[in-house]
Parts: structure tokens; sequence; C-alpha cells
């Protein structure tokens, strides 16, 4: 089969074995998949992997233990567990200390024309769920996720820093919490993707400070950072929804005086986002700056790389 | 009457004029005044303080604009609050934007004869309660703060760094949760304190990593952050009860990974604290490592600034 491959930071195509397929997993053909800020740092060599990249995926089933998963079509979540640790046990999957993660940690991932899965990681795509919609499920979860471990409150001013790959999805997830939701973005076509949805925008120089309930943090960047903290009001709750380069130099003694909590968001539940997506109250495809072919994936890479630049998608 | 004064790192003993009180403030004579973690940092100029320091108290009102108030034995929220700004407004008058704060920021203290304080900050003693119990109502409130903030399951693990002055206090209202909790404590007479009430130690060689649902960190030292932050599950709850001294080198990717919450705690409610204290369901008397006349407060600021000296209270 035809698959990118990563290794010591470089990103080609090669024409590999068909993967074999452990014990409990399926084969899935993929037809679509997204590339994802995760991958452009595997890429930068911010975490080490080798192998092939890509974890957000619609495919098709071709092999499973349960026949009736062949044909279906599904998307599936990345964080492959042990079903046997503490974390596992406590219902924490996303959390399990021997997991591997498609394309990221210990299991070769989507940017390929076939990759196998765990069947309990699968969920069936409705049908009237076309793939462009489909293929944005794990980013989609993964900003529900915010709302899984935060209380959003319909009075509750809520500021996003941030408004790219991630940030568009975190942006129409909030607007239907009724919230007073003010949107930092900082180009153009971003800032008209959620104009035209009626989500408001802020500039940076109209934030009021020690004012916001709620700050979620979606550039990964120091300075975006650093603005979301001044923006919450004592007693508010700081979410951070990237993760950062290297270290940060911080003060705590303010942070405690102000009794401020900070969260840490990653992976989040998929059954929400097929809902969201199947109803039509988040309509994902606007983001799609690009669909190139899988055998152009460096390319791919490298318009997606590009700072403002929303998802873009590979099709084998 | 008799003050201490703290003036560039200095503490004194002055015979000043009685204070002036403002309108709607009353005066009090003090009984007992307790010397805590803050009032000795404010000694070494961690904040800057001029003026009488102290905020640990059970007094007498000796004038008050209500007259009912006159005679009655109180302890007091050491936070005097505008009662308009936007915290005010919603309900977090200890985050007021123009508070002044007893002995800690723009309002003289308690390690004097007499200071005065607003009647709504006042909370009568009941009258079974001892002096030498009521003077840890602010200390035992500000541990409570910790409930009022996160919810402990009587399934948590909970890990309680630190078993100092306030650590004590702390490990006292979260054994009443049921929840399985060990303390890692330093000294041998605090690990006595606690052992007598059957509340169980750890030692840190014996601390699990990524084990623990809640740890809150009492030393306000970056060795006790360090540990609290290893021993801690993923998506558990690290609460910081100290202030630090400078700034900390954070790398936030592992706590966004792991999906960690960090909280900073301060001040507490002071019904439940009497509650606590009325019942005997906290008994602080234990932790009384001396009582000075307040003319050798030079003396007992020394004592109580000695490593793992609990509390040392002042008379006048």
């Amino acid at each position: 089969m035809i698959a990118t491959w990563l290794e010591n930071q470089r990103l080609s195509i090669r024409k590999i074995h068909l993967p074999t397929v452990p014990s409990g997993e399926a084969l899935i053909k993929v037809r679509l998949s997204g590339i994802c800020g995760t991958d452009l740092e595997l890429v930068r060599g911010y975490y080490p992997f080798t192998g092939i990249p890509g974890h957000e995926f619609v495919g098709e089933v071709v092999e499973a233990p349960e026949k009736d998963w062949v044909g279906q079509r599904v998307v599936g979540e990345i964080n492959a567990a042990c079903g046997e640790c503490e974390q596992c046990r406590n219902r924490r999957p996303t959390h399990c200390e021997q997991r591997t993660v498609l394309g990221i940690a210990g299991r070769n991932g989507v940017h390929a024309e076939y990759f196998s899965l765990p069947l309990a990681n699968l969920h069936r795509v409705p049908g009237t769920l076309p793939d462009e919609a489909a293929v944005f499920t794990e980013p989609l979860a993964a900003a529900l996720e915010i709302q899984e471990q935060v209380h959003f409150q319909p009075t509750d001013r809520v500021l996003l820093v941030g408004a790219g790959r991630l940030g568009q999805l975190i942006a129409r997830t909030l607007f239907l919490t009724g919230c007073d939701l003010r949107v930092v973005a900082r180009h153009a076509h971003q800032q008209a993707l959620l104009e035209r949805l009626k989500i408001r925008l802020i500039g940076e120089d109209q934030i009021l400070p020690r004012h916001w309930d709620v700050v979620v943090e979606a550039t990964g960047s120091g300075s975006g950072f650093d603005l979301a903290r001044r923006a919450l009001r004592p007693r508010g709750t700081l979410v951070l929804k990237s993760t950062y380069k290297g270290e940060m130099t911080i003060n705590w003694s303010p942070f405690v005086v102000d009794e401020m909590t900070i969260i840490g968001s990653r992976c989040g539940p998929f059954a929400p986002a097929l809902r969201l997506l199947e109803r039509g109250q988040v309509d994902p495809t606007d983001l799609i700056a690009a669909k190139y072919s899988l055998d152009k994936a460096p390319g791919a890479f490298r318009e997606a790389g590009k700072a403002g630049t929303l998802k873009v998608l590979l099709e084998p």
C-alpha cells in the first residue's frame, strides 16, 4: 500500500506491506484523513515518533473479528487502551498507562491506505453524514472534552484565545451553550468564518483584564497563555487546550491569591461529536482549506504548516 | 495602646494612640492573636507592608454602630470589601478589587491591644468555645476553603504534603470526609499530633506516583510542589494552599496530556469553621506551641519562625 512515513523529522511517501492486524482489531481502508497540529509537531520533532503519522480519519472496515463491522463506515478513538491498568479500571481509558496512540505513540496512523485499530475504538458514521464532515469527529470530540471537564453556565463570560484548526471547533461548541462568548482570531479568514456564524470576535486590546469566568487557551503559545491568564477573573477557570513547547516561568502567588483554576484538556468523547455533526449543529466543512491525494502528502503538510491554515485533508 | 509595628522588615513594640474607628466598623479589644506563616513572610519582606501585622484573633467588641454587638466575643473575616465592585456584586467579597486585608494590606492588624474591623466581617463566638480554640477560626476557615472548591469523594485517595500550622488543620478537616488520607509530615512532633488522631502518615519514598485523586500542597516550597505534581493521577486535582516565593519553571505539556487541574486556595468560610470548633469535631488547641505576652512579640515571632514550630499566640 501507499503510506506516509516519518523518520528523523522527514516525511516521505513509501510503498509498504499491508499492516498485520492484531487480535481484536479491524483493518480499515482510509477514505479521508485530516492533518492535525500534532502531526505537524511530530514532523518538527517535538515528540519522538517513527512510522506512519495521522489520527483523524473516516474509513471503511475491510476486515474485523466481528463480521457485522465489515463494510461499515467508521471513525475511531485514537487511544488504544489495555483495559486492565488502574486508569482503565477507573474508566479513564484515554489515560491508560500502557496505551498506544494512533499515529502518535507506538502505533502506525492513518495517513496511509490502510491501518488497524481495536474494534472497541470504532464508531459507526451515520449514513447521512458526508466523509468531509465525519473526518472532523476526532477534533470535535477534543473540543467537547472541555465541556466534559468544565461546567459552562449560560450566563458565563467566556473568552477563547485562538481560532485555528481546533479553536474554530471549540468556538462552535461553546457557542451552543448560550454563554457570552468572544474569540480572539488573528487571521482575517479565521475571523470571517466566525462572523458568518454570528460568533463574536474581540480585539486583544479590548479584552478587560480580570473579567472572564472561563478562558480557553488554544494557541499553544506563551503570549496566548499570558493573555488568557490576565483576562481571567478571580476564581475563574483557565483551560489549556494546547500543548506547549518547552518550559514556561510562572509566579504561583497571584494565582493562589486569586484562587484560579487551570485545567489541561486533551481527547474527548466521540458519541456527542457525531450527534452534533449528524444534526448539523456543527458544520465543520467550511474549515477545509485543501484536499490532496495521499501521494502528495509532503506538499499537503507544507501547506498545513503555514500560519493560519485551517484543515488540510488527504485522500488515498 | 501597646502594639507591634512592622517597618522595613523590623518588628518592634510601640505605644500608640487607639485606632480611630471608620463608619460601619467596630473597635475590638484583642483577647488572643495567632502568628501565621503570612505574618512571618511580611517580616521577611515577601510582601510590602508597614503597620501592625496580624489577622488571626479572638476579641471583644468595645464600640460598634449597632449596640447589641458591644460586649460580644468575636472572630472576624480578614478581607474588608467595598460591596460595590464586580467581585463583590458577584458574591466574591474575599476577591474585592478594593479590599483591605487585616494586618496584610492597607489595614492595621491584630497583634495589638485594639483594632477595628467592619461589623459585616464579625462572627459571634459560641459561649462554650474557649479563646484558645476560637483563635484558630481563621486558619480553620482557610482549610475548609479547599472543600468549598473541590468535591472530595469518600472513596478518594488524598495526599496532603505538609503538616505545619495550616497543614495540621487541613489534615483534620479532610479526615472528616472519610477519604483515604495520607499526610507527609517532616517533623516528629507534627507526626505525633496526627498519629494521636489516627490520621495516617506516609513517607516520601512510599508515595506511589500518578496515583492520588487529590493532592494538597501546603508547604509552599518548590520541592513540595514537585512531590505533589508527581503523585497526582491523570485527571487529578492539585490544590495549592500556600503562596510560593519567586517564580517556578513548569512544562505544561505533560500537565495537558494528563488533563490535570491545579487550583489555588486562600481564605475560607467562617461559619462552618465555628461549627466544627463548637461541636469539638476539630480541636486545634494541641497545636499551640507557646503563648507570649504582646510586649514580647519580637521573641514570639522568632520562635514562630523556627522550622516546624506550630502556633504561637500573643496575649495583650
